[in-house]
């Protein structure tokens, strides 16, 4: 049986590793459209490769180059937001939905709004705009599958059962390359020892983010969205070989918990094939070769990003927004040398109790506020005693 | 909602964990039918304090002492085993059937032949008569819930996954007792220090079996008839905490595993409130606190009754009865200090090896086949040059 997919964000890596797996067996699937930002020349060298009907650049001035590029074939090139969120809404068995960023808000909408299957990659979709979504999408009854790997996990272990009976749910963290450093050390953490993830191989943000724990914070947004279990009911633990992914412990204390490879094609797979199952590439686990997991608690004085991001959950309204804005803008000056390390999870902590933000009702909303709130964190670190 | 049930073996270690959760909540349950061996005193105060409708003595010399012991109640008393069959033939919406040894194998036939739900805890209904209960299950539409912690954590895992798309079952073996000895040590080894298991607290013949990994052996052989996705596809793995209890991998190489307490209440209380969850009064998973989990590959040399079971399970036919008789026979020679701790798998592999044993068809087959294999090796174990 052939599927259709739409892939928002195909020359990200997310986007990469799902052209990776349906090339593996092309005849299953029939590709609808496939989008960009702005690289127009590698997307009309995947919208030929997979045989899409359709490829979309987001940003409107690569639209010549993209029309360029597929001259001769018979695929539609179209360019804009507008453009963007048509793509979106066309009907496909599963959209996958990678665009990083606020600019892949409108289009995760327009495939929620037509009833669609969502493989979801997109992190602001539900820190910045959780409400918003997960209205819209019990609202259209839309089936939102999370593409991340701890996400994905829990999606896994929890199958048929009733969120009524789940006592927990446990996201593991690698711990970050710091986990094992002093505050002296940690203080003074170049950019280049940031990035240097021990168990996954992620751009420079997200990198960041992972040492420093926010990127496990805002997974803990995301979860407490996807999986309304209540704030209590969620536990981190620090488990430096990222075998388990994470884990759902149920009322009879029986815990499940998915086990995989460091490889994003697994959590891919799992979406793309749901509720069946589609071979990956990827070697079998040999739990006897790892020989260990090992657990610890996370240390939340070194760490506190989990901690400001379960206040910003508890806080509610626009704060999971304002956070996620602060902390891309703290990322930036600490990639760029203009802070420290440990002055970002700070910077972010006093954006957040500084600005109040109501609930965001709409997505015109979300994305008003996330600009603001970067308006806001770009002034305070230009405020010479804030910095 | 009230559901009913029968316990076939209430006053053993099944039995009294069953007991233990019902009792916990008994508006919530209607207990049909107790039953036990020979311990009608205990039996009597077990049906009282349930409020049992039937209580059955397997042993009919002790039905004398159960009428006594039930007098002035409303409780009917019976025994003798078509009594036995007869309870559990009573329909009911689920039946724990927890009787040892091949005394058990009627009563699981009689709930299988009226399709009931069955929280299998016999060892012997499939691994000496695998085929004959399982073609069973599948004419009467019977549904077998396993109760053993490694089959019950398959079980969770596969919860509905198809069993095309498992690339792997993964059954965890705490190594035992003896998992750090050196050869020389464990020819030597006692009752004594067989019987201490790391992390379950059991009774002597199943310690002795998990000592020699040969409980591992049985659990494969169960496992393949429970679960039918080729012998190849089975694998072992030492696992010294007993934290998970098994792991299913499947063709996308996510693995789910199952971790709890090592209490039997765990996997008892996954199959009665199946397919919803029920509370235990268990401690929550703390991994942080446990620190790390390891694993390593089976030692097939020290401890080949793994290999032993797959060989039989490969020969097919009545090999896995006659194996079965012939450990139980072997452990009780060893537990009576009759031969050493070595000798058991190894007396196991010599009557495998000379006992030729057709597939057995019916029950009555498997009950004449494993009185022959006992007799057999017991026969073997008389003759000095076996021993």
């Amino acid at each position: 049986m052939t599927r259709s997919i739409t892939i928002l964000g195909a020359t990200g890596s997310i986007g990469a590793s799902t052209l990776d797996l349906i090339g593996r067996s092309p005849e299953q699937w029939r590709v609808e459209a496939l989008t960009a930002n702005s690289s127009a020349k590698e997307l009309a060298v995947l919208a030929r490769e997979f045989g899409a009907k359709l490829a979309v650049v987001a940003d409107e001035a690569h639209l010549p180059a993209l029309r360029q590029a597929l001259a001769g074939s018979d695929i539609e090139a179209a360019g804009g937001p507008a453009a963007l969120v048509e793509a979106a809404a066309r009907p496909v068995d599963i959209t996958v939905a990678a665009i990083v960023g606020c600019a892949g808000l409108a289009p995760v909408m327009a495939a929620v709004k037509r009833g669609g299957t969502i493989a979801l990659a997109n992190k602001e979709a539900l820190v910045s705009a959780g409400n918003v979504l997960t209205t819209a999408v019990s609202k259209h009854g839309a089936a939102l599958l999370p593409t991340d790997s701890e996400h994905n996990a829990i999606f896994q272990c929890l199958a048929a059962n009733s969120l009524d009976d789940v006592a927990k749910i446990t996201l593991t963290a690698s711990g970050g390359p710091f986990r094992t450093w002093t505050s002296q050390a940690i203080a003074k953490a170049t950019p280049e020892q940031a990035v240097a993830h021990p168990n996954w191989s992620m751009g420079a943000k997200i990198s960041v983010d992972s040492a420093t724990l926010m990127n496990k914070g805002l997974e803990l947004i995301e979860a407490h969205h996807l999986f309304p279990i209540g704030l209590d009911k969620f536990d981190i633990v620090v488990h430096p070989q990222s075998v388990i992914h994470s884990m759902v412990e149920f009322r009879d204390r029986s815990t499940l918990a998915q086990l995989g490879p460091s490889d994003m094609r697994v959590p891919i797979a799992s979406c793309l094939a749901w509720p069946q199952r589609m071979d990956t590439p990827l070697e079998p686990l040999n739990l006897a070769k790892i020989g260990e997991l090992t657990f610890e608690a996370p240390n939340e004085e070194l760490f506190p990003a989990t901690r400001i991001c379960r206040a910003a959950i508890a806080e509610g309204g626009g704060a999971p927004a304002v956070l996620n804005a602060a902390n891309e803008v703290a990322v930036a000056a600490f990639l760029a040398g203009q802070i420290g390390f440990t002055r970002i999870t700070a910077l972010v902590e006093e954006v957040l109790s500084r600005y109040g933000a109501n609930e965001p009702g709409s997505l015109d909303d979300v994305l008003s506020l996330d600009a603001d709130a970067r308006q806001s964190t770009t002034e305070f670190l230009e405020t010479p005693a804030c910095v």
